[in-house]
């Protein structure tokens, strides 16, 4: 890219992604318990019957404000946040199962996460009982798994340093 | 969350989202166009017939190495980036429209943009003809926009600062 970005783009910042949850309280134990995560805001929306949780991975992450409005605000300013959204009573649906995007119709695909040490990372997902998709060994992308989450989403697991030869070389 | 993470987690990182898109060159113009994010890598599949960029919003992205290899591994370290998938011949389909994922069935819901100041943005926007599916005016959520992208994905426009009643008092 030799091209600056516009000035009317400078400060925009990547700041999330939204999946939907069904039932938040086994997803809050899978991505802060199996997956180490923190949850830095929760936001309840009275009105429109919905719950919002902002996580992220804590490398390099500092302390959020304590003010409510303070640590809103905070939150939104980060970098590339999960968020999960939890429209009220969808753990009581037992027709609602939320769509992954890797069957029809596609669309959005996984999250990922990269770990220092894949066998390590497997080992600990094995002990936790963690449904894989794929593992590392399995199918035509060697060292690359993916694992879902409680409601089915795929999530990418790759060790960055095992990575180098990834792309043209396959 | 009073618990720590587990230490069998430390040094998980949050590194990607990926969402499918069907023309490489008009996405590409519009998340450095108009977005004004940076490729940081591009690989491709030859033997599995699609490609991959990584991009991110500018703020504090150091540069990356000059290295092939180097780069893929530095790439999958980063935090909170933006893949996008294109498996090669989708453009030429004319069936094929990917699934935004808030009308049935439901699941990922969109990424947000955070920006210095939301009614510049949205002059930006108009400027370059995007298309809103919800102005900050509208709806029940205010100060917050949210635009599409060339495929139809969720895009979430808000300006932290803006936010901080956000929650509770709605």
């Amino acid at each position: 890219m030799t091209e600056a970005p516009a000035p009317q783009t400078e400060g925009f910042t990547l700041n999330h992604s939204m999946m939907r949850i069904k039932e938040p309280a086994r997803s809050l134990a899978f991505y802060t318990g199996v997956l180490g995560m923190r949850v830095l805001r929760r936001l309840d929306f009275e009105a429109l019957g919905f719950s919002l949780y902002f996580l992220n991975t804590p490398a390099g992450t500092e302390t959020p404000p304590e003010e409510a409005g303070e640590r809103t605000a905070w939150t939104f300013s980060q970098r590339g946040l999960l968020e999960l959204t939890h429209n009220w009573g969808s753990e009581d649906d037992p027709d609602l199962q939320y769509h992954d995007g890797n069957t029809d119709p596609q669309g959005f695909g996984h999250i990922c996460i990269a770990v220092p040490d894949l066998d390590a990372a497997v080992q600990w997902f094995d002990d936790n009982g963690v449904e894989f998709v794929k593992r590392p060994e399995q199918g035509r992308l060697p060292d690359v798994a993916f694992i879902r989450d409680p409601d089915g989403y795929w999530i990418e697991i790759v060790e960055p340093a095992r990575l180098k030869q990834l792309g043209d070389a396959l």
